[in-house]
């Protein structure tokens, strides 16, 4: 049923939580430790798991690149709904791993026909601050 | 497949453009144009799309008058949850297109027995404010 | 808080049964029978509240005619996913209160731009076999 | 197809208020009635209905006890996206009915699996929100 | 941030798979190793991550009992929707660690007041079938 | 607001119609032209606003190539829920636009993190019959 290629999934707690927070880091950025950070008080285990299993065992599986990752990302927080800090996140690790602003557009664009205006409006204006904090406006229709 | 019937959908893209800004004012009035304003530097295309198509082409179809869809916009911004800025915008066309905020009311009282109350309560803390900001508060049970 | 406007909402537990059976009715007639009776021997006290409560206490407020009801309910059904077994009974109903073949498509059409294309198609192709059974296929585009 | 056990769901329109305003508050405390307060000049009778419906008939039946109806409520609160300001009522009702910090971040670590991380730590900061006000971080990996 | 509490989280990729399956089989019996072995042809890797993680890591909790933990699942996958085969796996569950048919029932009644009764409807016709297949109809009103 | 760059999307409702049948041609194959034929006695307007709008205007777009789209509909379609239909067309249209099995599934296994287990479960059964019907299985860890 499992196979051991994945043997680095394997290691003590500590071992697990390191290797996580190093694919984090180098997909977030800063925005991805102040989310750990600030579950310190309230749920540091929803932290551990978010970044030893999250990061350290799914994001850094081989079969799918950041770039790749991060477009079914925006697909599924803009589908959930409600997901803005989420998306404010992900839309930073988008470009970090990229993705140009262009191409988020019409992600966003192409998500209105499988999840109709509201949520791509919704996600569009996550875009519009993560992408003004980065000098990143206007986008250009190039 | 298709007829047709629904020729003025036929044009160049600033004439699908021009008649869908046309049933968005006559719809959403300012809080439409101030959406359709707010994505110039974010994404012009997502703006030309919902007014072009879904204002110009899918609003504007002749089978079904603005009040109705209103009532099937409320019942779906309600259920989608997350939506309060869409909820906001389509509340003013609800009274704009000749719904009452007693109507109004009542269809979200009836969003709670499909919706669930949390949902109902969501949408009827928006129509407060859209209330409001028009003077119809307090709302009659007459 | 409360008004004593909706006097007949009160009673004994059967009587508001009675009252909701007798909308219940009317509105969905045989396929809402069905469900209720479908919960006889899992949960008599769910089938009672629906009638009871959603029909007899919601329902039948008269401040939203039974058309404007059934909007607001497809909106709803639609937006929310998995619903295709409600959605039938309420396709049936609208229906049955006045709704057009051509009115209810059009409401799926507009659902489109509200809930995305998957939402609107899974609607639609419950309204096709409802309109099949009752012999109103081809929807025409009068 | 209903029984007559639960006969004090009968009785008049005031009368099924003032049961359900008893059971809110003794669940929900000052929270739940700002809720209903909140309501009175939008809509007093969803008001008065998630009063006398969803607690006087509902959370007041017998077979299952608040803390368990709080642990269901959490799930599905969590689960449906965009109910911050619901979370914020129920987890004060968590704690007001027995659950303790623990728990209540144990269940949200559980529903990151069932519902994914974005939903679970939009609801782990409302927890933070509410367990900081009444004084109960840093929660203790006990 | 993460502490060395729960050590047994540590070890190789098949202690892992290992400890998560004891839980699985405790909890979800048949039914559960039925899903696991049904993803051996497509995704044995997302049947590991269930198993591994999700049994062996999250639900062996000590600080949730798996009777409270399936009261949270049971609220989850309601307000999901689309989660029918999930739910029948778990209200099988659900009866493994001691929920009672009433207690079940009494879970989904109270849902249709955050989820409404559409969702409501659909968990229940899913406890209609499990219970039916484990001989536990008619639920008694008892 | 809007720009004349992507003039093709002017032109006769014949020429948009005919414009997004190549698209959903070349993408979805088959299956796609199923559910266009499948609405024709119906909701003949729906298939026509897909395929003209839906391919014909927003998947033609050249900003993001075809593959890239189908990750993002994949991430939508497994967080919407209950769009087993849509998925079973997508998932092929992700093979046909280059998408290996395995990078489906390392994107379903990613969704789990952002869904949770059910979402990505319902998703990956559907994958499973696609692949089957189309040799694909099982889908190897290379």
């Amino acid at each position: 049923m499992h196979t051991s290629r994945n043997d680095d999934a394997a290691g003590t707690r500590e071992e697990r939580f390191e290797r996580g927070m190093a694919v984090l880091t180098s997909v977030d950025g800063e925005a991805g430790r102040r989310v750990v950070e600030g579950l310190a008080d309230i749920h540091p285990e929803l932290a551990h798991q978010i970044v030893a299993w999250g990061f350290g065992e799914i994001y850094s599986r081989p079969g799918l690149p950041p770039r790749d990752r991060q477009l079914v990302t925006l697909g599924m927080l803009t589908a959930l709904g409600g997901c803005e800090p989420q998306l404010e996140v992900h839309l930073n690790a988008a470009l970090n791993v990229g993705l140009t602003p262009t191409e988020i557009t019409e992600a966003l664009l192409h998500s209105a026909a499988y999840c109709g205006f509201p949520k791509a409006l919704n996600a569009t204006f996550v875009a519009r601050r993560v992408f003004g904090e980065r000098g990143l406006l206007p986008v250009g229709e190039h």
